[in-house]
């Protein structure tokens, strides 16, 4: 049997939305652009971003511990393992939905997975003696300076707007469970995985893993679960249906296509914002630089279909 | 290659302790033990309860919506979705950690990986009607009149412990991911699936699935996991060694080995106590019933290793 072509869709947040309502009526329209893409003969790999969902069960979990001292407040990094799964079993019900839909009801129709993902990262990473990604609600400084001195938590204030915890966002090493993930994905189920950039986990001595306290880009994330499956395709899904020059001024310029080293420049002039189109960006550089015959796609989740059909969206390649 | 024989462990509460630095350490212990087994020459899939851990995340996302009301109460579903990766992420770094010392530091080990799994209820199983499960902690008649009233819970009073929220239990139906497991655990992986009982669904009309508001009890959920994976043998690891007639009185006898239909004479006396033993005991006899070869084995923890060289627990086999 000859293997479709492999993609790996990254969903951003505006494809989850920021609460349980939002996220069970995002994943439905999610869903419709995934199925868009297996309908037109590709195999699909998801993996997505968590911030808003992670943040929330942080701030469940500090909540609980507060009213009750017999339960001490909840590694980050088991907070990522339950946004897997917060975010998982929704997505792969939705998927399944649409799926029924179109094969029509009683008609057999892909199964759909969800993988609890650890990516190992380098405790040398110099991420982590500058934590800059900020996770979670805005706090007073008062509920800031409680969660620095309670949990240990580095606060930063945002002016104007509050108090925000920040972790390290190291770069992901190895994906622990690829091995599990490549053989499903070989079996022909959809699989969900790397859910919010994976759990951050270091190896220590024994050579067994530990969490870190940190949450890795989903998109570098994404990037490196396309490369270890082989996909001819890495689709970052965002807001903007192309990526753009001088975004937001009067000079906007969206870009059809790039190559990795017209990306680079653009890079270096400072025309893509951290974290936010920029990451995106390079991961989409790494991915198409990765090995020959390799293309990133960045657009919206709208437009999903006519990018892979080569109608909109910005194309990264060699 | 000849195949390993199978067996399937579904760990009690025992295993994985009621808060997070209990489970922490809990998880090593039960790994050991675990892996006992892989080195007595089994391949093993791990199933797991998800009592104190289900309630305790159900607890907390009600402190957050009371905390917020922008984020409304959560579903059961979705929490068990959630305790599925919080035991799974912990319990299956321990079994590395583990493995890496058994096996040696920088030699390769097996792999372990968490799926999350979701079981068909019947939307007309008896159990929606009397819901009899208990879950979460003990609440004040303030706390559970307020817990009625804005989360629609049915709560029952305990004399003289308090109010808690009953669910549903109804039997497991189909094991929805069974294929992803199957493809995984044939693959050589060490598979954590159905935590908790598997997170209730029910079919739609469409055929696709919906979450229900109940708990699947964790020995029958493991049973229909042992027999769909062809298990040669299902272990419920629980607190006590063996099982026992006259449990707790002068006359009290240890049970070596039964027969289903000795087992189901028991169970008609009234032997085993709902809710502890007596799910136990009926899904060892179903699991024993299933296919001829087949054995249940129910014995602690501590002496898994010991039971299954046939020196110590209970066996229930035709």
């Amino acid at each position: 049997m000859k293997r479709k072509p492999r993609i790996v869709i990254a969903l951003g947040g505006n494809a989850l939305g920021n609460t349980l309502p939002e996220q069970m009526a995002a994943v439905k329209h999610t869903s419709r652009a995934i199925v868009d893409l297996m309908d037109e003969g590709y195999q699909v790999v998801i993996s997505h971003g968590n911030g808003p969902q992670v943040g929330m069960i942080n701030n469940a979990m500090a909540a609980l511990s507060r009213e009750n001292p017999s339960q001490p407040n909840t590694p980050l990094s088991v907070c990522v393992a339950m946004s897997q799964a917060y975010i998982g079993y929704d997505l792969q019900n939705a998927l399944r939905e649409e799926l029924c839909r179109r094969r029509g009801k009683g008609q057999p129709h892909e199964d759909v997975v969800t993988m609890v993902t650890q990516i190992e990262v380098d405790p040398n990473d110099p991420a982590f003696q500058h934590p800059v990604k900020p996770i979670g609600h805005f706090m007073t400084e008062e509920q800031a300076m409680f969660a620095q001195r309670e949990y240990g938590y580095l606060m930063e204030e945002f002016p104007g707007k509050g108090w925000r915890r920040v972790v390290a966002s190291p770069l992901p090493g190895r994906i622990v469970e690829i091995n599990a993930i490549r053989t499903l994905v070989d079996a022909g189920q959809v699989v969900i995985a790397c859910g919010g950039g994976g759990i951050p986990v270091t190896r220590q001595e024994l050579g067994h893993l530990k969490g870190a306290s940190a949450v890795i880009d989903k998109d570098f994330c994404s990037c490196l679960l396309a490369e270890e499956l082989d996909a001819q395709m890495l689709i970052i899904l965002t807001a903007v249906e192309k990526v753009a020059l001088h975004y937001g001024t009067p000079e906007e310029v969206w870009l059809d296509t790039l190559t990795p080293e017209q990306a680079e420049k653009y890079i270096a002039q400072g025309q893509f914002a951290p974290g936010s189109m920029l990451p995106k960006v390079q991961a989409a550089v790494a991915f198409a630089k990765s090995a020959p015959g390799r293309t990133a796609l960045i657009t919206s989740l709208e437009c999903a279909r006519e990018g892979i059909l080569g109608r909109t969206g910005t194309r990264i390649r060699a």
